[in-house]
């Protein structure tokens, strides 16, 4: 079994960003300025935002923490969009979720200039890699395809099952897999809460991602040997041996999987250090359409 | 094995949309209107558009052809879409496809304003489909989600395998079976020319989304006893014992299904005529939010 190891591929990818930034600051031009918008005090939300401030230092861009009070109308964060929208120093911004829930979250999706929505959230940019069209991917399922590009994990003809429907990781893969292209080409099946009979899928599958967020839920029996794992899941469990008073665990029984998976993503260091890393691409690739 | 009625399913949804329009007319309110922009003389496409005319009259909306030469600009067609655009009496319109070579599809889309995009091709709506927001649904796969809504036909937790990934009719029917709700929450395999050993997942699905264009790709010995068929492909094949010279076939080998299937479309009558209908549901949909 082969471990894929999110985190050297971040850091080499971080490295290329590196690089094409101190191009950019060569040529006397200005590097890539993201923006990140945070509203309330909610502890994971800060820790996400705190680690990709410090990634853009790493990279050499410019950032900007916009923090508000949770207490803040809808339409005073709206207009704060706005003046990132037409902000020309910024090439993109992200506005971390989960929202207060006086705040509609649709609402303020559709307020951003999908020319700056990095996280390739807008419908306008999420039709747009439906469609095959040049966008901006969301981070995530933009990170997993990197990491089968690079891992050369060959995916044309494949089956693979991806664990979970949501808008931000299974939806998009899915889609991304399933089309043309390097890391595409694949026969999708996406099973969710309401799949019957969820192992005859995943016994089938040669690839299976996971975006679950149910601790250790898929085990070794029920995947076929030479599965490639790919583990989105992130849950905190509760372990008093832990200092923290918690371990990170992902969706796949690791342990167990050892002796089936040809490839797997481990939990913390697999899916988890590529987001942020392709946040900063996505980021990267708003500036230079800028220039 | 029933027949799933599409020419009868599409009338009652004309005489639906009729009613509405009465409604409106009456409230002293100009009736929905849909302009269809075709470029340069395809045999096929002049029939397509002369139906979707002849289908507004049906209901009582105003319509309005616009007929370009094949030679026109990409340029000049922009300036026609504006006009389309700003127009207010216009509630949506259509670009029929395919254009000549010499325009760009991609660029001529993006210029079709979203609020007006009753064809539910532009990123902005493919997106919002995408991510369960409102908006026009493309009307292939909308008829489709209409038969099987209107047939009572379960599709939570069933396995549904896609033919075909298309993004008029593959794509989008495999994101609707998929998400949430009625004619939904269904396991779904989108299967494409890149797939290895087709037959190992139409056997096992309960319901087939066929839209490749092979004419009678699918055999009996392809499903499983008791599958729901849903046949999209519309092929001209060529009979010398036609008055026209051809016939049309779909996807499927009707004759051989009898004994096998729960449900099928025919070819033509099933899925075609649905396509005019939900059509003309986007336009009166643009019409009422205007109200």
């Amino acid at each position: 079994m082969k471990i894929i190891d999110g985190k050297e591929i971040s850091n080499q990818i971080k490295l290329e960003i590196k690089k094409e930034v101190d191009q950019i600051i060569l040529k006397g031009q200005r590097p890539p300025h993201l923006a990140a918008v945070i509203v309330g005090e909610d502890g994971a939300s800060l820790t996400y935002v705190g680690s990709k401030v410090r990634s853009c230092r790493q990279v050499g861009f410019e950032s900007t923490l916009v923090k508000l009070q949770s207490s803040i109308s809808e339409e005073k964060l709206i207009e704060k969009i706005n003046l990132l929208n037409s902000d020309k120093e910024i090439d993109g911004f992200i506005v971390q979720l989960p929202l207060p829930k006086h705040i509609n979250e649709e609402n303020i999706l559709m307020a951003i200039d999908p020319n700056k929505d990095v996280d390739g959230f807008h419908p306008t940019n999420f039709g747009k890699m439906a469609l095959n069209m040049e966008t901006f991917i969301p981070a995530t399922p933009f990170g997993i395809m990197e990491l089968l590009k690079r891992y050369n994990i060959e995916t044309s003809g494949k089956h693979t099952v991806v664990i979970g429907r949501s808008h931000i990781v299974g939806r998009p893969i899915s889609i991304l897999m399933n089309s043309k292209g390097k890391a595409g080409d694949s026969t999708v099946t996406v099973v969710h809460s309401r799949t019957v009979n969820l192992e005859s899928y995943t016994k089938n599958a040669d690839i299976i991602v996971s975006a679950l967020g149910i601790p250790e839920f898929v085990k070794s029996d029920m995947v076929k040997s030479g599965v490639v794992i790919i583990d989105v899941g992130i849950t905190r469990v509760k372990d008093d041996n832990s200092i923290k008073g918690y371990v990170i665990k992902g969706d796949v029984d690791f342990e167990s999987m050892k002796s089936k998976a040809s490839f797997i993503t481990p939990v913390p260091g697999g899916v988890g250090p590529m987001t942020i890393a392709m946040l900063l691409k996505n980021t990267l690739l708003s500036r230079k359409i800028s220039i």
